[in-house]
């Protein structure tokens, strides 16, 4: 919780077993298209039934965008969405205009398959994402079948929302899924993937939230981009931000229920925050879950700065795999960070064990035991009040394997 | 070369045989002073005979600066160095006060040996050098006896340099030395280290330059800010900048030739360039030898943020250890790179094959061989005329391994 009126609006249970269909109003579905060479489910669609359509979204900051970015860009300036289809498989990036020719296609026959089930819809109610390898075109000779196929088995209940979660898989290795029910009997539900190419700019890799409330697609905007700014902005694995990050958040209003802003704020946050946990315990080749928080620091911007150049950095990341104590890498890695300190100021604990105090080593630093997969890292740069906390993982071989060998 | 101008003066030859001692008018040597507990060589000292001893240096722009950075940036003040004593097996950073004065008592120690051995050297004139573990106070009783030791030790000729250079050496597997000889019979020489922590900023870990030519501190200075800039400033094997990070160039005037100082810049770059090559060849866990560049950008300053952002990519890097032309991740980097980029008009090849044209895949793309130990990715952005290097090498499994075992 980013403060405490968002602690005071949380008010009702978050549970990992419901995901984008927990809220009433949506239903969802995840198949095998065959887009995916192994035969895994590959294309998933979130249905928003209504009554109403109200959404907000927030997409990546990369330059080079995905085409079902540009399109889904577009098409949320009504800020309204009826359906958002997702497919892994293919990022359909950099594919140029015949790739954003096929993500408009895609769209269209959502659309049009939609409105024969018998909701009408058009194309530009439809949000696209696409998630996979970079570079090359999508099969649509798999993917247009697929539509069809999928519209067919939309669901509601708990299980539409766990096969789309299933089907927007890459390198994950299991799904993810959170949803939040409000004591005031309306609720937040979401899903996401993202294993690697992690750290998320104003988005992470593919995140749909879903809410029954009652709430105006700027109230959805400023939702989600309070709980993306707390949670996926502060997820970094690896310092690479995808061509394709995108998190929609859809409105239906079959609660009833309006909720105020702080209370809608706080439970899109506890979902993403959960999301945004599950993310880190499952990045690629992980096998140490970091915190990396910077306090003391002069101002937020200078802690979540520093936080993130630890993070980031190679020498503590495969030091954390060594379950190293090694200090002394962190204070060279928050040295380099454009920030505000005092190196005779700064303290480091690891899992609250002190390891350098004012900038000296303390003593046992070199025995503190690092051998557990959870590991806290606190850097006080003891000058100012602020603090930001950033999830990310450790630099292992395993995630080395893994990333030389993806494309081919 | 950075311009026409420093290539014309650069009249003469480049050897790897020759260190620091190339020139004349200095002596140099290693020993194992018992500083590493495996006993290999761990103190090297380069003293400057004149008549001059103008000298300059530039530093790590870590704000976590090890002792040694301290004490030299201070007595460099005066332009003039009769000394440098540098000691592997232990980095003095983050040692507080008393790390200070173990480094304020070697000079005076070497000072003091050295007016013994009939130069009467004040400790002002000697500058410290250290690297290793950061966070561990340095053994002074094995340091202290051994400075009378590696003052006996000098020597003139190339026996002496060299001895010099592998006692610099952490996780080198080789020493690194190159010297320039100019047609004119004025002389650079240098030598260098470093394996990890390395993406100098101003600097790198640590390199000792010597001349004979005659130039005044400022001319040195001069000379070395521009080959530092050029040469191991563009080398980035990990984001990582040591807290230890000097370069110092030391002039004897002994060869009694003042060169122009177009002449000294290109003959200074020379020797650092080549050290710099060495040092990507034999970085932690190398087994790809990277050059990134960046053409076509907007500004240099462009060129260089957008080759660096690459150079530093895990994707990128692991996909290159794979031998996996893996154009996307490259184009993913470069977006997120905060410089002036149109994405339809970026083109990339690795090894001169080209695997993007104007954003889109190129034919063949996938199939492009990367099995060798070089590789050239080029990145055109074709909206200007600057273009950059960046040396780097790929993420292995041995970086990995050296990385995360390094201070247990």
């Amino acid at each position: 919780m980013s403060s405490a009126t968002e602690a005071q609006a949380l008010s009702g249970k978050l549970v990992r077993s419901q995901g984008v269909t927990a809220p009433a109003g949506f239903r969802g579905a995840g198949i095998a298209a065959g887009i995916k060479a192994n035969g895994k489910p590959d294309l998933a669609l979130v249905f928003n039934e209504g009554p109403d359509t109200t959404a907000a979204g927030v997409f990546t900051q990369n330059k080079v965008k995905a085409a079902p970015v540009l399109w889904s860009q577009q098409v949320l300036q009504t800020g309204k969405l009826r359906a958002v289809v997702l497919n892994s498989g293919g990022a359909n990036a950099c594919t140029g205009a015949p790739g954003f020719q096929d993500t408009h296609r895609t769209a269209e026959e959502v659309a049009g398959a939609l409105s024969n089930w018998g909701t009408e819809t058009g194309a530009v109610e439809v949000a696209v994402c696409s998630t996979g390898l970079i570079g090359d075109r999508l099969p649509m000779d798999k993917l247009i079948p697929g539509v069809t196929e999928v519209v067919h088995e939309l669901a509601g209940g708990i299980s539409g929302g766990t096969d789309a979660a299933y089907a927007i898989m890459t390198t994950d290795t299991v799904p993810k899924q959170a949803a939040f029910h409000h004591t005031d009997k309306w609720n937040v539900g979401g899903m996401a993937k993202g294993a690697g190419m992690l750290a998320p700019s104003l988005a992470t890799m593919l995140s749909v939230v879903t809410t029954d409330a009652v709430a105006t697609a700027q109230q959805l905007d400023e939702a989600l981009r309070n709980a993306t700014r707390l949670s996926y902005d502060r997820l970094d694995v690896d310092g690479a931000t995808s061509t394709n990050d995108t998190v929609l958040l859809l409105a239906s209003g079959a609660s009833g229920v309006t909720p105020t802003q702080d209370e809608l704020n706080a439970a899109v946050l506890a979902v993403c925050d959960d999301l945004a946990d599950q993310m880190m315990a499952d990045a690629e080749g992980v096998t140490k879950r970091v915190k990396v928080t910077v306090s003391g620091a002069a101002s937020e911007d200078d802690a979540l700065i520093g936080a993130r150049t630890v993070a980031r950095d190679s020498l503590v990341k495969t030091a954390l795999f060594g379950s190293d104590p090694n200090w002394g890498r962190v204070l060279a890695a928050i040295g380099i960070a454009p920030i505000e300190l005092n190196p005779d100021r700064i303290s480091v604990s690891f899992n609250g064990s002190p390891v350098c105090v004012d900038g000296v080593g303390a003593p046992g630093a070199r025995d503190v035991d690092l051998s557990g997969e959870d590991i806290e890292v606190v850097i006080d740069l003891g000058i100012g009040d602020s603090s930001v906390t950033i999830r990310t993982t450790d630099l292992s071989h395993a995630y080395v394997e893994e990333n030389s060998a993806y494309s081919s």
